[in-house]
């Protein structure tokens, strides 16, 4: 087999990208995602577009090893989601419905542990099989892999990093409804929350108090220009994060693990202070553990997808 | 393949089962754990043992799938342990030491991930692929299962639950050197502690004041007679177990956690501790997640020891 596609399908776009199996991307484009009608345009449109790609670089489906799909929900380990509130979707059996319109093989997960896959095959995680990445964005996503495999779990909802308990004593709530979860200090969203609790806190100087925005980017832009308020907040998100990642060592006893998502692109500073918090706290068997940014941005999700089925 | 041998090293006895490949116990005896010259004897003298074995019951080695061992130490992929303090061990290559001394296939597993995966076998795991076992005696063990295989990790060091930090304000230090580990609060030694400081806290009326030993079966025997004090002593531990429960299930979303080791012989009254707290943290995706008493005691290591070479 000579080719395959990946397919990231996110709530308003859905990213494909054909691959040659040993790796080199030869094609990425994007379709628009039609939530309407429960999504029911959705693996249809994906099946055309992949159709039309097909026919347009003359290859047949003979020389593809098929179709991997990655898809922001939990999926099981037969391709069967129960429910995609952002596509639409209740319960479907997006493996059988997607061999069904294509007549190839399809393999379907979870678009962060996806991601993770990605990494792991063509990003930062490059000759690891033991990886966890970290995706820190609007959410906190998280892929686990165990073995060069994504860890899917009974329920398909392996890897959610982000709902982690990270603090007990938390009265404010997370989305799912919990209280402490990771995803309330370490993601974009979670930063603004405690740059604005620190500068309500008292009245420290800092420049963060002449923007409009308190968002992730003015706080590490901030503490980039030697901000000391900024450099408080950072550290609560550090202590946060690196002591997450730590009890997450403990468990899945990873070799590196991979940071990714818009709060990424602060860049290596960020390191630093998951580090620091890391090594207070990391179990001796797994100190050796290394951190590293995410390198294939937006790409991780088509590049797993497409790993997903080699 | 008729038959398989399961072997369990521990630190004074080497416990040996040998089955048939459907999972039936067709004999089990032990033979003494000789740690002393770096423990270079151990393997010898368990290779003797099966020989002698194979002899007795008319075995050939075309008759046997071969020969799984658990090992109380980090193992990692290839059957390769750094240092065994216990056993005397330090950097053993005890896969490939193994086949040369008999000649049969051999694959080797961290003692915590094989009790793990005996009970998914023969125990309270059977008919699941995805789950947790917590051991619960001196200290704390766990074995993670991922799609029906033991979550080794990278350094040999998956599933290491007992060192998961459940209390950053912990003063007092665990035998790992951190503070705050599971083991403190959730190990017969840790259920002691948490006694002994209740007890030392004020004069609340208990039974446990008039034991000799505070130990963690005082402590549950006195809870079954409806003492108050030891009642608080429980829900103590079963918040911290519960708690770090339900952040594991959000890692490798499991379908049962199993409970054994000496703790669990408390019996089922132990689980509603444990699930009541499981229940406040738990995300919603693994909410159906079930909690059993491990069922195999002692042999939960042979069995599962069998089971990874099969």
């Amino acid at each position: 087999m000579e080719y395959c596609f990946g397919v990231d399908i996110g709530g308003t776009t859905v990213k494909i990208g054909l691959f040659r199996t040993d790796g080199e991307l030869i094609d990425k484009w994007e379709i628009k995602t039609r939530t309407e009608n429960k999504g029911e345009a959705i693996l249809p449109d994906v099946a055309d577009a992949l159709k039309k790609k097909m026919e347009e670089k003359e290859i047949k489906a003979s020389q593809l090893s098929g179709i991997g799909i990655g898809i922001p929900a939990p999926v099981d380990g037969d391709g069967v989601v129960q429910n995609t509130a952002n596509l639409g979707w209740g319960y479907k059996e997006v493996r059988r419905e997607m061999e069904e319109l294509t007549g190839m093989k399809v393999a379907a997960g979870n678009d962060a542990n996806v991601a993770a896959l990605g990494e792991m095959w063509l990003g930062a995680g490059k000759g690891h099989k033991d990886l966890i990445m970290v995706t820190l964005g609007t959410g906190v996503g998280g892929g686990v892999i165990v073995n060069g495999q994504p860890l899917t779990g009974a329920h398909g909802a392996g890897g959610e990093i982000g709902h982690l308990c990270v603090n007990y004593e938390e009265e404010e709530h997370c989305g799912c409804g919990k209280q402490g979860c990771l995803e309330q200090y370490a993601s974009a969203t979670g930063i603004a929350r405690l740059a604005r609790k620190r500068l309500a806190a008292d009245d420290t100087a800092s420049v963060l108090r002449d923007k409009e925005t308190i968002d992730a980017k003015a706080v590490f832009d901030a503490l980039k220009e030697g901000d000391r308020l900024s450099e408080e907040i950072v550290e609560e998100f550090g202590r946060y994060l690196g002591y997450a990642m730590a009890n997450l060592a403990a468990v899945t006893d990873p070799s590196v693990i991979v940071i990714g998502g818009g709060v990424s692109k602060a860049g290596s500073i960020l390191l630093g202070y998951i580090e620091k918090y890391f090594a207070e706290k990391v179990f001796f068997a797994n100190k050796e553990t290394k951190f590293v940014l995410a390198k294939l941005g937006n790409d991780a999700g088509i590049c797993g997808a497409a790993r997903l089925i080699l």
